[in-house]
């Protein structure tokens, strides 16, 4: 097996205190989810090629998919010019949220119809906006 | 004008300290940054319609675009499951990079051939992998 140590110690492992922030992507290119990864957890995501967490709640690595079987099939790994965040897009097993829905994302508002300044928010995006946070 | 601040106190600021990270991703689906917010660059965001950061280095507001022109105009805004991750999709004017690439994001491998288990890394990724990081 070959040393990922090398190569994972050449991020930039202290902005955030030993964690990456880990963009997920679908393969057809929804945003599925935002986690966080250790070295450990990168180094298991890129020898097993399914994804790995480091939980902040859990405190510890898990392999996405381990209980609820919605595994993350990695099938590209990009870096950020800055060295401190990663890109994985993956082939998703059933929903990526916990939740039960496709993304963990949800659409707040749509707002390609307001003009370039003084966006007048409407009453129903205040609702809408309210009812989801 | 309204108020925001009722809104954006609802979000979870205390994850990390009073920031809160923000995937921008294109029209065209390709993930082009992640920077993060604060409540104030939250609230510019929204009211202008333009991606505002707060920049870490920095420590202050900017709005994406204002010395290089690169803006990035907000089209759809999407919180996720844990009120702690924004996604701001846009039409991005010109690079995103302040390197001058269209994505902060650079490919490091495609692993779409290889099997489940026991990758095999070739010295070829390996090598790649060096030159990018």
């Amino acid at each position: 097996m070959l040393d990922y140590k090398q190569i994972i110690d050449k991020l930039d492992w202290k902005k955030n205190n030993g964690l990456i922030p880990v963009i997920v992507q679908g393969l057809d290119g929804d945003v599925l989810t935002l986690g966080y990864t250790d070295k450990e957890a990168l180094s298991k995501t890129l020898e097993t090629g399914y994804v790995h967490y480091y939980s902040r709640s859990k405190e510890r690595i898990r392999m996405k998919g381990e209980t609820s079987g919605n595994y993350q099939k990695l099938k590209e790994v990009y870096v950020d010019c800055d060295n401190d965040t990663l890109l994985l897009k993956v082939d998703q097993t059933g929903p990526a949220c916990h939740l039960g829905t496709k993304s963990c994302f949800r659409k707040i508002e749509q707002i390609d119809k307001l003009p370039d300044s003084n966006i007048d928010y409407s009453l129903d995006f205040l609702n809408q906006l309210k009812e989801i946070i």
